[in-house]
């Protein structure tokens, strides 16, 4: 397994365990861990045995956001003329933009386990991911509007389709703090566990039970469902008819049938 | 009335009762199901004394989802060819689409009485309906990922917009059971009712309320709230007023004020 | 401050207060509301000092909808020719929807704070604002349904984003009343107060809060947010980082940078 | 083959000939035309010895578009409440447009091979052909205007992908006639041929061309072509790579490759 | 008729004649002209006596584009802070845009006649126009390219559908000068006339033929032909199928049968 | 300069000359083209001193399209399964657009010189281009039908924009050979020159032109019309307005002002 300076990354069971790993500096975002995380997910995806993945953060805390160092040098680059300087900024954005573009387009179910601070870009991050899971010390906070800034990395996309556009709105608004049992009300995470390891051990036993799913028909699920964030109802129709065309020529289908019969777990090829 | 295999048909009091009536098979959806459902939601938009429609399931569960001998004949038409399969199977599926549209596209509110078993293929139904409700002992499983396949004739289409994109990918990814409680909660059912009967009862009463309406009130209503699903809200705006620009002509509104002005309930032409 | 028949507007602490005055007539929308809604929003949106708006109704009741006697008045307006009829209610509903956009394209959020009545019409405002609280006697209703008509100027179009389209369908067909409680279970409020009083300090204190964050972080998150209703992903990133190319050169990422590192409230200009 | 009463319908050498066939009446369009046409394209999609289809009219004329006789057939069945009538007329638009929808949604592609006059109506059904050919002497013209009405069964919609915006409007508002050469030279033909026969013999040259290559090929070129005239390039790229998922396992391109290489003509299943 | 500072505008057998009236300016687009242009195209549509509107300019040109001299005092606004500069430019842009919108938006044709220079802002003037007509001395040329910036009032947004992809981005990278035979053959105009004289009255028989046709029947043909520029075909067929259910119940196509069948010139109320 | 196996890359005066580089093989596209082509297009959009982009293929020919030894070599990589080679080859096409997509979303405009041979992938890689020239001797042919497949790299997408729908059909379906001078009538090019010499010096002419351009206004030119090939006209006005707020506050307008002013060519900074 690579070596990474702002993770730790392993795979077990076919299930990739992806940690924020810099506990010492609440796992805040710094410019490695915005790299990194493109080539982990490329790996991810080009690695037939990752059948699920699980993001967490190591320590107390999931993550503070980006790291304040990493926007300071960015200023450090501007120049003086207005027009190049944001043509430089409008690249960078879209370059951050990328690295949460790769979990969102994963072809695996991403997984997010989330203990202590979620706030800023950590939101964004978990806006990226499939499903979301918590402790009950989780604490979200959409941290950008208090940078003076609106948030540019995905959270102002992806939150609503997850949690309406009612709350959405005052939650980007004031920045206010939203507490694990108001996250789960609100549809933010899935459920709320009660502490750390509880969470850790509730959130593999989903992503095992994924991982012992065909991964043609979880890739196809996740296809389609990422395509309805944004498709009308007749193209995503369309889309699985014609991906299904291929699809149920599969063996996965003879293979889950065959299961069912004889009332035994299915074993599906990578 | 006409008689279906598959399903029994009423009409009482301008509601359409639909009912699969395959008890003893757990109304599991075999081939005359697709064929009768489009007859029956044809007639359906063609009479003008239906107003609505409740769709419930004979027996103790509301359905089993898709009859497995009908994928097995559907397996033995492929030939050798991938290609000309794949032209089959997506043809196939265009067509088993096409059932499920034809409720969805029905002008007239679809209601679900939901019972016992809801799976597979009939979540993939009652996403098609207007709403649903349930009884307590209502269980609901997007089955088909264990039988090594994306669902293809609707579930991935519609539900997230009924229940969000955070639960709904852990219901799709994992197949678990929804019960009642839980159902209601993240709005997949309106209501929980304590029985069948209480269920029934509870249904044909919004039916009937609803049938009481206005019928090209009713119409313009169910069209614009299918059309936003996917259009935009200025595109939305725009359609109704073109879609008013007619129907406020209409005698309905001088029969619903007159009965406003003098506390009656008013009745409207079919 | 100018006068208004139907509204009372102050600004007070950066916050417009927008408040519907006609008290008596459960403050129903009159032919000068439809109008002054506009001019009052054109000054919102070109004041800088305004930065966040409330709207409210005087009295008891927050508003029971359109003017029953302007309906009346338009159904005048009509001749013998049905096309151009149809010409006539066409412009005349796209002009009242225009009333509302003035509402939901408004470059501050708003508020709406609602108690007692809040019918028809009113369902249609208040779906324009951004967020919506309600004291506990709040009580709402899709009436236009009982008018034997579409709801035309906003409803069905913006509020099925908020609630979802399952729960959306059963107040849109029958139009039956939803209490404070059940308004806040499904979304259509974010919170519920106690009182008329409660409901008002509060809301004010929420406005207050955003009132003190970067005016040009706000307006960039609500453009987001408005945007993300009906576009892609893809796009609304797109959209974002050009955005943010010219307001990360603002100085108000600097103002709020340096009251982070001082631990003080950041004075950000109009 | 199937008798029609407005059609004259022959399959040879893998082409469908459609012939509309009252030249007494100018091939107007009767209330028999609309419903036959729906028929016979189910029929060519169904069948996979069709590998294309040439669309002309017998006699001098290709059409004169709809039937006056069932134009006010329809006006008899108009009641007095408008807004039912509205439902009505929206019904039997729809009804209408479901003929020509059918000829677009042909799997196969369809050439119109166009003589004498071909005017309202009949431009609505060649704009939802594949190409358009015709024979020098002629004539086009979006009659609808001058009927008083604006063309609403496919002209409109279909019309400025194939001709660009500019010249259609002057053609739109002003119902002028397009001569053959004109015709050529703004798009809305392919090619321009000296008489009835070389059109004929031209358009049966080309469509037995297209029936000499892999069906499967030309079946995904047209959904391709058919699905860009309304989607996004990046939606595009990502529907033909899910479609060639299957269809490159075909063995038609082992025909094909293996043809190329010994210098013969393939022979492709139907 | 009102008296304007930048234009003169006549009514004269239901046709606006609408002149850029600057011809010692070169008729360039100064502070009045963006402001005057929306009230008059406000009056246009307001007015049913209006049926066909001819866009002219003063003199030996149609329009050097925008005045130097505006831009230069916009630039005098501009402050210190870059986001509250950016957040004056994109209102000002976008109430620029508007002036133009009001062209586009209006809902009777707008012809535009255009000769000698037709430069920078007179072409997204011109693309706004339902069809544009030019004498054999017309020069067109995107010169915002030569300004050092991009065309951002209609010309990057509405000609490419009018002339093609291709030959669209030559002429926007490089502002070469296309002469009136190009023109034509690109179909930026439909026609080129000798001289100005025999340009005025070619466009005004134009606008005469569409001013004497069923004024609810060109509304709808404009109404769908913008449509159509950015939606999907199906949305389109519905959408005309809702329209025409007001519209086809008008008088006007009892006027053009009743005519049609006396072969006499019908007569449209306006 | 970087040294490639399929390409030589030349960096002139501003002007990019990218050059297949395979004349012995006709410039067949074999594996290092496909990868390298999206490097060097990465390279052209990170050096800000590439102002313009040329591309052209080495001898006497521009490309003969795809390699077939690499399509034989792709079917070796297939396996049993269909489901699992569905998702090997729905990557493998990905991955091949992406190539091309490269030079469709550089930041810069490319033009394509094209003499000889231009068949197969090589249409699909010049409809990637903003513009195509041509020589007298060129031939264009849509090859992918002959080899018994839907064309999957681009051509289906992006074609119809420029040529249209109805002559993109016949090409499609039939694959004819298209001479220059029919290129330049259907808009497929837009000029053609009489020898190889004198194309290369009309095209370098032209990026000349474009590379003395101001490089921000450029940029958001081509940015702004790749947009709208799929985006509705408001969105792009809206985009626009967003992208020139920040744009217009670059030095390069008042360079450009000054230069007018004093008749003399403006110098841009990269």
């Amino acid at each position: 397994m690579t070596e990474y300076q702002a993770f730790k990354v392993e795979l077990n069971d076919n299930i990739a365990h992806v940690q924020i790993n810099r506990p010492e500096k609440y796992n805040a975002m710094n410019a490695p861990f915005w790299s990194e995380i493109v080539e982990i997910f490329k790996w991810i995806d080009d690695t037939d045995a990752v059948r699920a993945v699980v993001i967490s953060g190591a320590g107390k805390h999931f993550s503070a956001g980006i790291d304040l160092m990493m926007l300071a040098s960015l200023a450090n680059e501007l120049g003086k003329d207005v027009g190049r300087n944001a043509r430089l900024l409008r690249r960078t954005i879209l370059r951050m933009q990328a690295s949460f573009n790769a979990v969102d387009n994963c072809r695996k179910p991403v997984l997010a386990a989330i203990q202590g601070y979620c706030i800023g870009g950590a939101i964004d991050l978990v806006s990226a991911c499939d499903m979301r899971y918590c402790s009950s010390d989780a604490q979200f906070s959409i941290k950008e509007i208090d940078m003076g800034m609106a948030a540019d990395v995905g959270t102002l996309q992806r939150l609503p389709r997850i949690i309406g556009d009612g709350i959405m709105r005052e939650l980007a608004y004031t920045g206010r703090t939203v507490e694990a049992e108001e996250a789960q009300r609100i549809g933010l995470v899935n459920r709320v566990y009660d502490d750390h390891q509880a969470l850790l051990e509730g959130v593999f036993a989903i992503a095992a039970e994924i991982a012992g799913k065909s991964p043609i028909a979880v890739a196809g699920t996740k296809e389609m469902l990422s395509y309805m964030r944004d498709h009308r109802i007749d193209d995503g129709l369309e889309y699985i008819a014609t991906w299904n065309a291929a699809m149920l020529q599969s063996t996965d289908l003879r293979v889950a049938v065959a299961a069912h019969m004889s009332k035994q777990k299915p074993e599906f090829a990578d």
